[in-house]
């Protein structure tokens, strides 16, 4: 698949099979892609926890989701991957008290995105969860205290059929040209 | 180019060949590839500026660059594409105050991420600069006080030779099994 063919085939998959579990050999191509991703200062923060278990799936089903999204389609995933990082002193606490960046969660969507896109290449499904109880998260995965949990990644096979894309901004609505709300690429003239 | 192969050449180039601008159909493409992106509830907090204008370069390394790090090499990049994002009510106000995550800034890392891995298949070379004085850039790009600015990229042709690849942790540092600290993959057991 071309990048671009993987870019559009990618879905929030919220309907699993759950027969079928994501193979050791897939897990460690996705966590490879993740390894090579750019980090503020080559920090290399992110921590990932291929979650398989049954039991500790469905302990993070049961515990570690929020009010309102639930989430219940996600018992039925075989793998989940928790997106933790392990902060990094000059980039995360110096660098963003100057600037209110905080570049370890900026370097976590880097990252796990890798893992999104290179699945996706693998036929898997994925989808982003933000929305989970962190303590809850960490007391299940046994993840130390200082250590932050931004993600939770679903990963599975997709049962058919896929959901359709999501409708997206057009271009002209997020991309501007050398100044804000200046349009990228005017439209050409009508006309000869 | 495979998806793998994108990855494995992606690098931070810092050493850029002003003489060779990007093409607009490229920087089509690039915002093509973040514009289907995924973001939390779809909210597509990201919005790009494309900034190609020598004058304006010049005022961003002169006026926008930081103490430390002063990226002097910014200044042969052909395109700085300015990071933004329009917080969304229920995703970066309310769901933000609850959780402690900043979801926007995790949007603009997987964007973003999607232009840096474009950007490599198209022969271009990228840097994240997250270093940077965002009041200093609204007010040289024009960009709204409500609008966060929390990543720019250089892009350009990079200059020969390519630089190494930056030194990685281990697969075993940063990806364990089912809980924190459990090895991934244990090593096969010696002997036969």
């Amino acid at each position: 698949m071309t990048f671009d063919e993987i870019v559009c085939a990618r879905r929030s998959v919220r309907d699993y099979d759950p027969g079928r579990p994501v193979s050791e050999e897939d897990i460690r191509a996705l966590f490879e892609a993740a390894r090579l991703a750019p980090s503020a200062c080559n920090s290399q923060t992110w921590r990932f926890i291929a979650v398989t278990g049954r039991e500790r799936i469905e302990a993070l089903c049961d515990h570690a989701m929020r009010p309102v999204v639930r989430n219940k389609w996600l018992r039925d995933a075989p793998l989940i991957i928790a997106g933790c990082s392990q902060l990094d002193i000059v980039a995360n606490r110096v660098g963003a008290a100057v600037t209110g960046i905080e570049y370890y969660q900026i370097d976590l969507g880097i990252a796990m995105e890798h893992i999104v896109l290179k699945a996706t290449e693998l036929g898997l499904g994925t989808c982003w969860i933000g929305w989970f109880n962190e303590d809850e998260t960490r007391r299940i995965l046994a993840i130390p205290r200082r250590v932050r949990v931004s993600a939770l990644l679903a990963v599975g096979y997709p049962r058919e059929p896929l959901p359709d894309a999501r409708p997206r901004k057009s271009l002209d609505a997020i991309c501007f040209a050398d100044t804000w709300g200046r349009p990228f690429a005017p439209a050409p003239p009508d006309g000869p």
